[in-house]
C-alpha cells in the first residue's frame, strides 16, 4: 500500500516535469497533458511491452492517468501565479527516478530474467519516459548528451540492488541500498554537475549509409 | 462489411494526408510509403499493442497494407498534373478521425476496460498515427501545438459514445451520436479557427533535469 | 550455430554504426550505448513486438547487450587512436542488412504469415533500427530521404527469397539469392550513387491538419 502510493506520487512528480518541459515550449494544453502522461508513464509501458506483460500497468489500473492528468492540470493553474519550485522538484524527480528504477529491476526479476535484462528494464523504467519526452519535442534526449549521471545512477543503484539481492540479504533491504544509491548518485551529480565523457567524432562528410 | 470499407476508406485517406507530408518535405519514395503507412496505421497499431492484442491487425489483415500503398502511390501520381483539394481531403479526414476514434473505444470496450481506457485508446487510434508522423519528420507533433481541435474532438466524441453506451441506448445510437461529434466539432475548428489555450513558461536556464 | 555466430557480427557491426551516429552528434559515453543499442535490436525488437513474440530476443537471450555493449565501449576506445575503416563499414553493414532482413522474414514466415507481412516484418528488422536511431538524433531518418537503395534492396531481397521459396526450391538456396540480392543491390547503389527518385510538393500555407 504504501509502495502503491509512492509510486503514484512519483508519476505524479514525472508528470510535473513533464508539463514543465510542454510549458517550455508553448504547447497546448492537450500537448501538455500527452507530454506529462508520456513522461510519466512511457518508461513502464515500454518495459511491458518489452516483457509482454500485456495489457500494460495503466491500462489494468487507469488510477496512474487520473492522478497524471491532475498533475499537469495542476501545473498550468499554479504556474499562472508562481513560479514552481524546481530545486525541490529535482530533489523529488531523483527520488523518483530511484523508485521507478528499482521497481522496473524487481518485475523483471519477479519473471526470471537474469541480472543484465533487470539492469536494462529498471533503466527503461526509469528513463524512457523522459526520452520519449525529448523525442516528441523534436529533441535529442538530454539524458544522452549531459546528462549529469541520470541513467547512470540508475544503472549502478540497479547494480547495487541486484548484488545484494543475489548475495542472499532479506529484503528490504536490498531494495533500500539500490533506491538510495540512485538517490544519492544523482543529487550528488546535480550539486556538483558531474558528467560523463563526451565521445566527439568529426566526420565532415556524411556517408549515405543508415 | 460497410464498417470494414469505411474502415478502408479512412485508411486510405490517412494514408493520402501522411503522403502529402512526406511531400512536403522532399522523401524519396520508399519515405513517402513509410509515411503513409505510419499515418495510417500507426494509431491503432499502438492501441493493438498497449493492450495485448496481438498480433496487430494488419498483420492478420495485411489488406490494410496494400491500400495505404496504393494510396500513396496514387498520391505521388495524381501530384504530378494536379494538386489534391486539401479542402475535400480536410473533411475526408475529419470523418476518418470520428470513425477511427469510436472504432478504438469499442475494441477497448470490447475488452471489458473502463470508460477512462476507452477514451485514451479511441484517442490513440485517432490521433498517434499523426504523431509518431511528425515524429519521423523530425517536428513537434502538430497536434499537441495549435491542433485546431483535433484530438480534443476525439476525446469530447468519446466521452460522448461512452455516455451514452452506458446509459443503455441500443446500439448504432451511441456510435453514430460519436462519430458526428467528433466530425462536427473539428469541422467547426477547422472553419472558425478554434483553438486550445496554449500553456507557455519562460525559462532561460535549461536545467539539467531529464 | 554459424547463424548464430553470423547474427552476432551483424549485431556487432550495427552497434558500431550507431556508435559512430552518435560520436558525430557528442553524445556521452550512455548515449553512444543507447544509440548503439537501439540501432542494433530497434529492428528485431520492433518485429517481435509487432508480431506478439514476447518477450522480446534479447531478453531471451541477453549475449545480444553484451555483444552491442562491448562494441559501442570498443567503437569509442578505438577511435582515440584511429580511424575506423569506413568503406569496410559499409559493406559490413550492408551484409548485416542482407542477414537481418532474410532472417526477420522467415520468422514471420515460420509463424505462417503471407508474403506481404514476410517482407514488411523483414524490411523492418533490416531497417527499423537504424530509423529509430535517427529519430532518437532528431534527425529525419536517412532511409526515407536519400537511402541509395537501403531498405528497397531489403524489399527486392525478400520478394526473391519469397518468391524462390514459394516456388518449392529447397533451404538454404531461397535464404542464399535472397541475401546476395539485398547484399548485391545496397554495394551497387554505394558504388554507383544510385537513389530512388524524390517526391517534392511545395506548399507555402501549411495547413492546420494533422
Amino acid at each position: 500500500m504504501i509502495l502503491y502510493l509512492l509510486d503514484l506520487a512519483g508519476v505524479a512528480v514525472f508528470a510535473i516535469s513533464g508539463a514543465l518541459a510542454a510549458g517550455r515550449r508553448s504547447l497546448d494544453l492537450l500537448g501538455v497533458i500527452v507530454v506529462a502522461l508520456v513522461t510519466a508513464i512511457g518508461g513502464g509501458t515500454l518495459r511491458d511491452l518489452l516483457l509482454g506483460r500485456e495489457p500494460v500497468f495503466w491500462v489494468r489500473d487507469p488510477t496512474y492517468i487520473w492522478v497524471i492528468i491532475g498533475a499537469a492540470v495542476f501545473t498550468v493553474t499554479i504556474s499562472r501565479w508562481r513560479r514552481l519550485p524546481e530545486r525541490s522538484l529535482l530533489v523529488a524527480d531523483a527520488l523518483g527516478l530511484a523508485l521507478f528504477s528499482v521497481a522496473g529491476a524487481r518485475i523483471a526479476e519477479g519473471l526470471g530474467h537474469g541480472g543484465l535484462v533487470c539492469v536494462v528494464m529498471g533503466t527503461i523504467t526509469g528513463c524512457a519516459g523522459g526520452m520519449i519526452r525529448d523525442v516528441l519535442c523534436a529533441q535529442i534526449p538530454v539524458i544522452m548528451r549531459r546528462s549529469q549521471i541520470y541513467a547512470t545512477a540508475a544503472i549502478a543503484g540497479i547494480s547495487l540492488y541486484w548484488l545484494l539481492q543475489s548475495s542472499g540479504w532479506p529484503q528490504p533491504w536490498p531494495s533500500l541500498a539500490g533506491m538510495s544509491a540512485v538517490a544519492c548518485l544523482r543529487l550528488a551529480a546535480i550539486v556538483w554537475d558531474l558528467n560523463l565523457p563526451v565521445f566527439t567524432l568529426s566526420d565532415p562528410d556524411e556517408t549515405g549509409k543508415s
